[in-house]
């Protein structure tokens, strides 16, 4: 099927646009599965203080896959975030397997949390002649995460 | 590091109720992945009721993915529900890449849940007398998908 | 037209729990017109105390209802909860017509419930091996009731 | 027992306006009936929004007849809504039995809210000299019901 | 001053409008002061049902004066609501001082009520030609106060 | 096409009543655009006040106008609020452009209302016995405008 | 009948606490009256923060004369909040018939807040032996009345 | 360990304020404890009312609980709330076992209530040089439970 | 009345940023009156969806009204959005009159949106450098209308 | 006083089912005194985090005592959840005196909760035959009180 | 501009009820900016916590802030809370600059709550015979502070 | 101790954000404190008007203050709100001390207003190149003080 959602951008801007905004996707989903495993394996001293904030981290990176995706539709590019795609193209650094210390949690999240920071400013630099709507939207997620990772630095000191 | 959280489970039940609830996190993160993926590329006269109920759908399935993940902590048995893992091990039929048609998003829903429901009976079975805290919620679970199951194939007619 | 909802269950498990779930939707619906007529024609120094009884009992008999009838239709069962049938079928005791003191009223009530208690436990037994995530519904349903027959007789001693 | 309950009006309005009330209420209720019937059976493309649709009905049907219920009521006319009643004296036209497609039951819900509207506009006739505050309440009933007969007719163009 | 407020009415129509609201306030407001009178001088085994129920009364009365009083000043007739007007103007019957049993407490509510609805009643008559609108508001007053005094008098049989 | 949306009204009922109802549309719609255009252009002392004096009127306004549109679909006939017919046909007196001064913008509103009212009035006596539910959604959009009226003239004083 | 309601205090105690009770409930009363007065007969310039303002009054008048009269009750002292009495005993200043311009609806209302004030005090100091419990609740009503005072007073000036 | 919690208070008003609230953690959690069990253990035509009125008495005395034991700790005093502290030191007068009907539940609550009251004011007395802050406390503590035993002995008349 | 409101941009960049807002007043005025009409005008199988959805649409389209005429008032420009203004200036492409099939009513929808939002891309363009804080605001105006254009469209293949 | 509440079950299933709901109201309602008395004298590093766990663990406790003594009642069977009884037949482990560390209150109640999640272990098995409904409850009070024993362990690794 | 508010107080007793709640205002202006200085430096392993309880700590200060300063209002002083007063006349004991460690936090957060407590009951003492309803107002700001006090020195142990 | 919180920002541009918000916070902190003594100090015939407008000034300047020094936090500088900085480096011009007439407030607030926004305007310029994250702060910040800038205008004219 030819691709039946049009947009007002030319080919070059919707290219440009759709490959950040797959990328944020990607990048997103695995975070919050990255953000839920720590939430059901942290142990330690500082259990419920992690616990929590494991969830607002997910909270917030479910409301920015969506609108990423959503913005990828708006410019007619299809996004795609199946688990294969997402094992496969993700950027984050992941997370070991089993029972974790809190303070091993909290050193993950961060350099997690560095990682996907570092790919949007990225992205934020790629976009700006070729879409100021999308690049709107990645300046957000950025100063979100960025805020967050202070959070999370805070707390590993 | 030996297993910090302890259970009053034998290892046997332990292992069989863990066993369960581990295929049944996997399987419904695989789920939540598939229902947003449809959720974001579904197109046709349908599309504003499919949209919605995908939602709902992801919703449902996040609760009970939530749910079973904590009840293996409950008994000591770490869950994992990296992305890699959901990829490898997931039980659920999958959804193609791109944009696709209504009717073809609501068959693809129907039968993955269909897959899913019967190895929620098989495990329903399997934990009755490991431990029927874990069979009662996989009953819950089942009851639901199955009752989402029959409203997608209502509209589906 | 032939059945368009499938089920997982084999056709003797789907009739023994689609029985059980058809006599469970009528009696419920007889409950709910007998407690409305109770709440418009019920008189005496209680009246507003079992006035608003009534309402409460009427809620839950209406959530349960609609519980019954959509476990119905997920394991393929068409409900069937048409004045007629009800009026034909239900298990419940009645109510006589006209204003009616409380202490009437309530020893309606309690007789009405202990007629459908017994009911609904022969039906926990028969879908204990058909069906056990029908059987955990008529449980939670049994237990309510029984919850409200207590409270129901405290009040009429 | 004699009437316990008084009023202001005359036996002669009394009896207009009662017998008024009395009819709505059985007809509202057999109306509650058919519409949970249909939000159980209905089937097809339209699925959700007829289902969503009829528990909208049903919502106004209930609210309408406890309303003219109790406005029987006060005015001293005990009100008759048990089941036998309902389905003897019911004016509506009733549903069939099992699986229904979505336009079926659009037309079955036009065809029963036209035949209630019909009756209704005669008892406003019949109620204006003898009691303004019984006609005021069926005008909001059939304004009501008018406008959920253009919705229904709508959707089934 | 002269009358700084003009409405559309023509003069007579805008007394007999004004003279019907005028008096409702005074009644209205005497109906919620003896309401809370029985509301702390009630005693018996009652206490606690005619307690709550006074409230209920009281509330649907203070609403009724304030959109009376407003309906007045709409139609350019200033409303007086000042206690020695209510003392010397208001058509209720009172209610006696000190501690009083629940039984005697729900006649003199009956009473009371059953004056001001006869009362009520005589006024939907004389506006109805003079004005439409503020008949319709006595007619939802009446409705009210109808429904108010069967609950009272069915909880004093 | 054929009017698709058929009524119980005879055509000449329908006509009266649909006229009616079409007029009001209009109206209420100019209202709502002279309402906005004074909150965003209203300046002096009482600004504030004014200004959300005014955001209150907005919404009784679209309140009202999406009522008397629907009655209109509920009687099969088709509205027209579109923005060359409102500036056509509406009774308003209109609205100066640029910044007004408050008591300016209050004598504005007050003679606004005012024309409304004396169309509505007119209104009220053409549908009485055309069609009695339309008068009453009348009845209760002119009680309404009458109470903003005394508030916008009590402040204008 | 005897004094059915016992009491810890003594009888000294109980009738120093029961006169300043019996007192504030009547003034609060005739507070509420005058200020519901004044909120419908206000015109002026200032019309809507009057009108607002004199509600907020109302509403803490209400509050206060309950907590009052329960205060009375809880002593064992029956409260009497009739019209007549109100009419006849109360402190406060009153406030003259008809259409006022808001200047004066604001000196009337600053001038029977600091008579009832004055009367507060004097029972403050004269409770403050016999019975903490009851001092206590006329400390915060003077408090808030104080507040109410600054105010009216401010917006006076 | 030394007392790791410092106060402002001295030794002395540290210890007369730290007795009274200590000994009144205990008497409201046994006053928690009664309620309770007459809450589930009541019979007679009063049942509602009396289960419902239980269920209030019990949040007024957890809240109060609450508030006296953080006062002790705010002091720098422990609390000691455990149950053979509670069995041993109450001064309230206990409940028999056994279902009981709703007038001896009645007089048994007001018998506790009238216990608890005097000791309170005892400890109004005693602590009010010593800490006026945690006299405060006791004093509105008092209030609350002198209107519940007025509402409860109302009902026992 | 020379112009009332000052700002700190200079005369050439209030010019820009004052007509591009000006003109976006007028357009999304107008695409709420198409959407309303819409929405009472709307037959078809899909009427539901589209009747809800053109709810969402007016209610955005509302928002960004206020916003962009607050914006226009905050730097220092009368905006002017009376229904003659709307009828003369607005760039929507309008809609036809009477009931409309759904399809219809998409494709006009989806038509209006790409017009509004092409000339909101100009207007992103022409206020960059005159009043970034502008921009600011048509771009969120922009990416809200680009995902609704996204969805119309997704509903109409 | 014969038993007043009759149940459908037969004597030895009363008597079964009957034993291990009165132990669990007593069991639970000694650890809502034990986590109340660790809320007032936890101190340390992680003060605030088990200050708030401990109030959710109240929370649970107390619903889940109401809910296993309200079916003591529904079987008939009177529960017993006073202080002596509490204080004699509890199966907790109890709790020191005084001003507590963190890690030593996580401790001491991972171990009660452990002790009563055995006993309730045994419970599940000896009323499977008794009666499904009262096992249903403790498997449901089971599974949470497990997923608490998780979490407090998790904290004190 | 002489004193525009009057009061009931005579001027010994303004003077000394004014000079304590000006000193409250200043005092508690400056413990919510240094309560957010340290929500903000605050790092070390409980951030969240301390982040956490540092807003509440501001949530309670800035209420207490604005009742001091309404109830100098009320009494006829001018309330001054300007920065330079605060930077000059408080009594706080301040806190550091640049990020600071959690338990470096606590103590100064306890440091500042101490002194400031000193204060209060120094003014609790001065106006207990000027103004008992200022007095009040101190018992309870203080109240909540020495609350405070406990929580944060039970989490610096 | 070095700075615990990392950037990805180089030091050159953490320097240009970093100054740009803590002078924001600064200025905020000022605007706070001068439209909460202009809350308490406001008397004239807008009292009512201002006391209410000036609070939601407050709560606007609060929320952004701590986003601007959550921001900082975010870059790695620890912003500094102590009242001595605010008392000695504020950009807003100030607010004289006592009772104040309404129309002198509003101007000083305006005045207040304007020397911030010229302020950030200057960041708005600086930050653009070194973080777009930081700009799109201050401009949402810039556009919210330039509306409240506008209303206060627009109320002193």
């Amino acid at each position: 099927m030819s691709n039946p959602i049009t947009s007002t951008l030319d080919p070059a801007q919707q290219k440009t646009a759709g490959d950040a905004l797959q990328a944020t996707v990607v990048d997103l989903i695995d975070l919050t599965l990255i953000a839920k495993q720590a939430h059901w394996n942290v142990i330690g001293q500082n259990f419920r203080s992690v616990h929590l904030a494991l969830d607002e981290l997910v909270s917030a990176a479910r409301d920015f896959t969506d609108e990423a995706a959503e913005r990828a539709t708006a410019i007619g590019v299809s996004p795609d975030g199946r688990a294969a795609t997402v094992a496969q193209d993700s950027g984050a650094k992941g997370i070991g397997e089993g029972w974790t210390k809190d303070a091993e949690i909290t050193a993950s999240i961060v350099g997690n949390l560095a990682a996907l920071i570092d790919r949007l400013r990225e992205r934020i630099a790629a976009t700006e002649t070729a879409d100021p709507v999308t690049q709107d939207l990645l300046i957000s997620i950025t100063a979100r995460l960025e805020q967050l990772h202070w959070m999370w630095q805070a707390q590993g000191v």
